[in-house]
């Protein structure tokens, strides 16, 4: 099957916004099997639309729509496909009643043109909007389907991922399903993951298996389709084993969860708490640990000891220490991982203390980092690091790779 | 001028990449008056990038093209541009020299493939690649002009600015500048900012306003064209200055910087430090601060005072406060900042506590927080907020809304 996506709106061709709305359909569609040929943006405009339509059309067995349904002059999607199709629009009730409710729970009056939103294309099969007003569509005309999803992508995910992504696979030719599993890696590079991976990803066809590098970290998704879960599962288990056997020490979690939420849920479950020294991030871990809901029950507060005077004062490095290994060091890193867990009586103590550029310190290099990681009835742990990158990258990196020793010992423990 | 940006690459059309490079051009096109029509995303294939380039010659006066340069099989823009045009590519001599002298300062030996990238199109004019080895290149054919840059944003930001942008305005029907000023906003919408100077954006042709929002933050960029930057600048004033008289309160800078780039230069210009104490932001704020280079000589450090128990032990909250105010209180507040100041012998002492949800707390609603501003010599403020969104969209603006009022009150000192 053959698919191209069409974002219409002038907003997208001003640069205003990018186009992510693509890339997570193109996800949804390769993740069913369905390879995506086209992007294509368009403004609000009916003729030039229109050709683009109808190009679609001729090319592709599925074309996508984003953007355009919405109650303004400026939304023309749904009627110039219409007009493509040769048919016309029709008030969907269900669709009505939603948007009548929407405006009466919030004591609102409404106004006409959001009656407009209520209209679909005659014939088409109608996707709900459960966050928002504009209804989705799907119809098919001359051996091309086309779906017609809402702009804001806070209404788009949950109607694909509710509604459409169904609706998709009873199009596929062969009832199957497709079930992933998520392997999320931290300290190895996307290149260098790919390396050791390459035959795998080269030679298997299903599952597939998928590198992405987002936010600094690694994940790999592992795709395959089957008859039934279960089988997709057995398809997955050799090749998830195999993985593991290569890389199983940089493989942190799998599913959906990144570094600092694993940990934190970590945390709950056992009934441990966390505190953090922080020099040269700054603050980057405590804020990704307590950017996670809940966090209020396992953190329990940290200094951010930037200057040479807070680490001692708050934190007992001895002057001599400062001055002979430095604050860039082992001893310190060491030091501040165990006074922080003392102070705040914390199951954890996590230190980081570094060069983040972007000139070095102490006759120090850019990138080096010492990270400390202290737990209760364990001998503490330092780790020295050699990050690349500038400031902004070493910082969030050396905050990633906190947490992710920080995990490592709680296995351990 | 009618324009279109073409990116061609596989990788987007499986959605492991947005097409950010898109939305850059446009920006920049948008800025010296050219109109972008379309946005296409095609993959590395010889037949459908052909397709694509011949739709695109026959209904545009500007073809931007992006990615497809590289040194691999799958790299087929320039060759698939030459075979439409009907001329072939030839080795331009300073991109060879510069690709080897690449790999001669790493000490690594050059693979054959890398020599494809120093091919151009015949007779086309070259720009520079000042951060990678593939040029880009500019090349007009049957009233059309194509231009072929690189994928990586990192390779074609650069390019764009110093030699793309200067060959473009040279294509313009009149020889002018754009000219803009970029107004930063704070404690504003982006709607609300909108309906404030709708008449002004309706109106106005030269200068054009256009707001953005971006990480919480609206920017106003008002850009002009004329002759000269001089003349571009005296249209700009009056409506700057209008914007001003109805908007100033919100104004943070005029320029490139955020918030905290803003305050961190501010603080070494005037010699002064800084020290915070935070709750609900848990270290948002002293990571922005000490993101930006060179925040060591201003940041002192800082506490984040997660649990009512460091509030009270490092921070000196008295434990009746927080019985009977509460740790989300205008007196909590005020006590951490000043308490977290005078600890630290800063300048200004900043703190944040309040609500970041999902849950209430204290019996106080998601989204109350108060922020404290305590500086030297000066009496301290607290404000109150009632922040909307979800827990991240609480914490990263109530962390924006801190420096701002730290910015608010350091103008004032």
């Amino acid at each position: 099957m053959r698919a191209e996506i069409i974002a219409v709106g002038t907003e997208l061709l001003l640069g205003q916004i990018a186009n992510t709305n693509a890339q997570y359909l193109s996800q949804k569609l390769a993740e069913v099997g369905i390879g995506v040929y086209f992007h294509t943006v368009v403004g609000d405009n009916t003729q030039r639309l229109l050709q683009t339509i109808r190009l679609a059309a001729s090319r592709s067995d599925l074309v996508v729509f984003t953007g355009g349904l919405g109650p303004t002059q400026d939304d023309l999607t749904k009627e110039t496909v219409a007009e493509h199709i040769g048919v016309g629009l029709e008030i969907n009730s269900p669709a009505m009643a939603h948007i009548e409710a929407f405006f009466e729970q919030r004591k609102m009056v409404m106004t006409e043109n959001n009656r407009k939103q209520a209209l679909v294309i005659e014939g088409s099969h109608v996707f709900t909007n459960d966050y928002g007003m504009a209804p989705g569509m799907g119809i098919a005309h001359e051996g091309t389907t086309f779906i017609l999803l809402p702009g804001p992508p806070s209404e788009l995910y949950p109607m694909v991922e509710s509604y459409v992504m169904p609706y998709l696979i009873q199009l596929l030719p062969d009832k199957q399903v497709f079930h992933s599993h998520v392997l999320r890696f931290y300290g190895i590079g996307e290149s260098a993951l790919e390396a050791q991976l390459l035959d795998l990803i080269d030679s298997q066809d299903n599952p597939t298996i998928a590198p992405y590098a987002k936010e600094f970290e690694v994940t790999l998704r592992v795709t395959a389709r089957a008859a039934t879960v279960d089988e997709a599962e057995a398809l997955i288990a050799p090749v998830e084993q195999e993985i593991h056997d290569r890389l199983g020490q940089y493989i942190y979690a799998i599913g959906e969860s990144s570094l600092h939420e694993v940990f934190v849920s970590e945390l709950k479950r056992r009934g441990e708490t966390v505190a953090c020294a922080e020099s040269c991030t700054g603050g980057s871990v405590a804020s990704l640990i307590t950017m996670v809901p809940g966090s209020s029950a396992v953190y329990n507060g940290g200094i951010v000891c930037y200057t040479n005077e807070v680490k001692h004062r708050f934190l007992d490095v001895p002057e001599s220490v400062l001055q002979t290994d430095g604050a860039v060091s082992e001893t310190t890193a060491r030091i501040l991982a165990e006074s922080i867990r003392e102070k705040l009586g914390s199951t954890y103590g996590i230190s980081v203390t570094g060069v983040a550029g972007p000139d070095p310190s102490e006759g120090k290099p850019v990138g080096l980092v010492y990270i400390g990681i202290a737990a209760e009835g364990m001998p503490t742990v330092v780790k020295e690091l050699r990050l690349a990158g500038k400031r902004h990258a070493i910082v969030k990196r050396a905050a990633k790779y906190a947490l992710f020793y920080a995990l490592q010992m709680q296995k351990e423990r």
